[in-house]
């Protein structure tokens, strides 16, 4: 009875939590523009009930009495227990400290947004500061082993630590360097014809075609627009992703619907029958960048998914594709090229976007940096990895929204996303006979089916870790990145 | 301080009751077909947390700490006293008659919808007697002075009695019933070309437009499309409409929106300060309806109205209105026919509708007839009032959803809205000079400006019956009504 118990509340819990979901996906789609002060304080009244509801003695009760409970199955005891530590972690925070952190971060996202609309860091610097110092409380309030940092990669990433990441981001360094090199010294490939003028409802609903072809249930979910693309799920039957549509540029639309849709059937894949219990949430946010990026990249940046989804295209956009083959199209959407901005980036450099990222918060966390020194400190790097000089901070330190919510820790899962997706993706292509040959046929059935089987249906049974190993006999690799790199890049620019 | 604190739980208990809003809103407009399962239960962990809050003895107390606070000013003592007056009838209720009535609403809503599909009223009936046996009780729980039926009626129209509505509509009988019967025998109007074939996205466009003209806010608010047409509010800056477009029958976009303008209209002129209080509330049902039906009819079903917008109306649909003019369009959308559904009914004989709904519910409520005589009852009255023969019971006693729900005392809020109209836009005419030529000048500013002066910012400051004399120096007066119709008819068939 007291799983039962257990599950009901938790399930409670999740009905609030998915109602402030629809309440910000509102926000970003529908809701007209003098809604936002009201809506504002309907999300915190619900947030203030969802914390409640989280930290209640009941709840504490339940699972101590469902701690030693043997007739638990092992799917129970993990609900049982990764609940708990959550719980455990809720409880040390004090609510001082969660309405001073919720005040400093509304500060401080104010700031940011107008620091980088005046393009002047000093407005932005002693909020961050604020927060930073907060945040390294939160450290300490969480405890790590390590480094400080530890505690800040381990809200997003269940286990990673500093160490880790290092020495995966050493590799990242030794290898992709050169090879970035390499590929800037030959010759360039041409990506002209994505900024033609492409009508944006033809854009649309080709990209509804393509969630379509991937296997997006369009009864279980949909696509709206939004400023910035974003997939939100209010259970695995209701999944939207949105999307944006350029006028001028198509392929903006193209691989923001094919990444967020890899996210959507991540969480169409869930099992409905774990609604509110970890078991029916994702693993981290790695292996959900995972999802994604397999998607996007090692899928629909690949020739042979273009085979006949470019006939498609070219029935289209006749005019604006005439002269281009699958094969320039193929070179155009994998062309590498050092930019400022890490949306903007190629599937090569991003990860150096990342790497910067990742030393500036390690050192800004064990005091080796202060946030003052972040602008310089932020250009020397871009100069280092990237060989680009930063001409303001808007284009520069002020770019991401992250450290302004207090994300720090975030940006690493983007990469460790990229590398698992390789990797599962070298896995994919060994178990299942004649893939390619599907994915040129616009045949995603047995794709998708496997990731269901292997990364979908167990939700957070496994830690990122687990997951990988069992899928791949092995935990996470980057020689699996680097192979799919060289490979396809080696053919792109005729290394 | 008491104040305040009462002001911030009433605030927190609307912040859940507007979500649940959103959630209901996301529901008939862009939810995906399989999201319903668990957002239904969404909406009852929420439903759950707001009764929670609302029955909470913690607003008990401040209640009554206020009922005795003489510092309070005149707004602030109204809002303390209908709070008070909504939370002393909520304790009335057991748990478990809230329970017991929501179930059985909901198998009643659930053999409502077979019964219809099937047209097959046996599967309603025992459904349909125990939730009647149900609101019976709850009338004596509610208490009231003269009949059962006076506590259905104050859940919607409060302050409303039997006896009252009972003398309104010997009135509609005596007056509007010979007054049809000339109609129909005179020559009678063609409405045929409504029903051409009209593009329904200038059909949307044109409703959009129309709606600006009324001047509703589209940066509080927006249009979307559902099967039924509603109107819903989240607070006074976002308050949304829908609605529905046929291709066969461009008169039913065009009043639905109008009408459902004229509800969003109100909500936006509710008082943004009293969010969350009986100040920042709609009075009360009929005068919600007073504002939808006063644009819908008294504005929207005039000659003037249409002189300009009948020209933009032409160069849209052309083709469609060729040989058709302003006066022919005003004829056609007031029509005058006996009717089998009440949503199809014209102005007049509406009335009929609504009479009839009210003498069975009575009936049934001081048990002069019971649900199982239904049937005959309805169509024995169709047949006294309307001179039409009820086919089957789908067109028949089975066509509205309102007694599966449960709300029975609903119905009369409709003919009282529609008298209310006609008294209030009477009193406009007389108050503001050149209204005529404004409207027909697509100019409603003048008139919005009194509808917020007269009705919308008051809130529920004033009852129903003090604002009516407030604002025309005496109470509902069914006569407004019929000088109105009489004007008007008589024009229109030459009487």
């Amino acid at each position: 009875m007291s799983y039962l118990a257990f599950k009901a509340h938790m399930q409670k819990i999740a009905d609030v939590a998915y109602s402030i979901a629809l309440l910000s996906w509102d926000q970003e789609t529908y809701m007209p523009e003098k809604g936002g002060a009201f809506r504002a304080q309907q999300i915190a009244t619900l947030s203030g009930i969802h914390h409640k509801l989280f930290t209640d003695p009941i709840l504490d009760d339940l699972l101590n009495q469902l701690a030693n409970d043997t007739t638990l199955d092992v799917k129970q005891r993990k609900n049982v227990e990764l609940t708990k530590e959550t719980f455990d972690k809720q409880k040390k925070y004090s609510t001082e400290f969660v309405e001073l952190m919720s005040k400093t971060v509304s500060e401080c996202f104010q700031a940011w947004q107008t620091a980088k609309e005046k393009n002047d860091f000093s407005i932005y610097q002693a909020p961050l500061e604020k927060l930073v110092e907060l945040k390294k409380q939160e450290c300490e309030l969480l405890g790590y082993k390590a480094h400080p940092y530890d505690a800040m990669l381990n809200e997003y990433e269940r286990g990673a630590t500093t160490a880790e990441i290092e020495t995966l981001f050493v590799d990242v360094r030794k290898q992709l360097v050169p090879f970035v090199k390499q590929i800037k010294e030959a010759k360039q490939v041409s990506d002209s014809f994505f900024f033609k003028n492409y009508d944006t409802d033809k854009q649309w609903d080709f990209g509804i075609e393509l969630l379509k072809q991937m296997g997006y249930d369009f009864d279980a979910g949909r696509q709206d627009k939004s400023s910035h693309p974003f997939t939100i799920s209010f259970n695995p039957l209701d999944v939207r992703v949105t999307t944006r549509v350029r006028e001028n540029d198509v392929s903006e639309m193209i691989w923001s619907c094919i990444h967020e849709g890899g996210h959507g059937l991540y969480e169409q894949g869930l099992p409905t029958n774990e609604y509110g219990l970890p078991l029916g949430e994702a693993v981290s946010l790695g292996i959900h960048e995972s999802q994604s990026r397999l998607w996007e990249n090692n899928v629909g940046r690949s020739l042979g998914y273009w085979k006949k989804n470019m006939q498609r295209l070219k029935e289209i956009f006749p005019e604006q594709l005439k002269d281009v083959s699958a094969e320039d199209f193929y070179k155009a959407m994998n062309k590498v090229e050092s930019s400022l901005i890490r949306t903007n980036s190629d599937e090569l450099t991003y990860h150096f976007h990342i790497v910067i990222r990742f030393e500036i918060e390690k050192a800004l966390f064990d005091g080796a940096i202060k946030v003052s020194d972040l602008p310089a400190y932020w250009n020397a790097k871009y100069k280092e990895y990237l060989d680009i000089d930063v001409p303001d901070n808007t284009k520069g330190v002020l770019q991401d929204i992250h450290w302004s919510h207090g994300s720090f820790g975030y940006f690493p899962t983007y990469s460790i996303g990229s590398f698992y997706a390789a990797q599962f993706f070298a896995q994919a292509q060994k178990e299942i006979p004649g893939l390619s040959t599907q994915i040129e046929s616009g045949d995603m059935k047995q794709l998708l089916e496997w990731l269901r089987k292997k990364v979908h249906v167990h939700g957070r049974l496994y830690s990122a870790s687990e997951l990988c190993e069992q899928i791949c006999g092995e935990k996470l690799n980057f020689a699996h990145f680097m192979t799919y790199a060289k490979e396809k890049y080696k053919g792109i620019y005729n290394l």
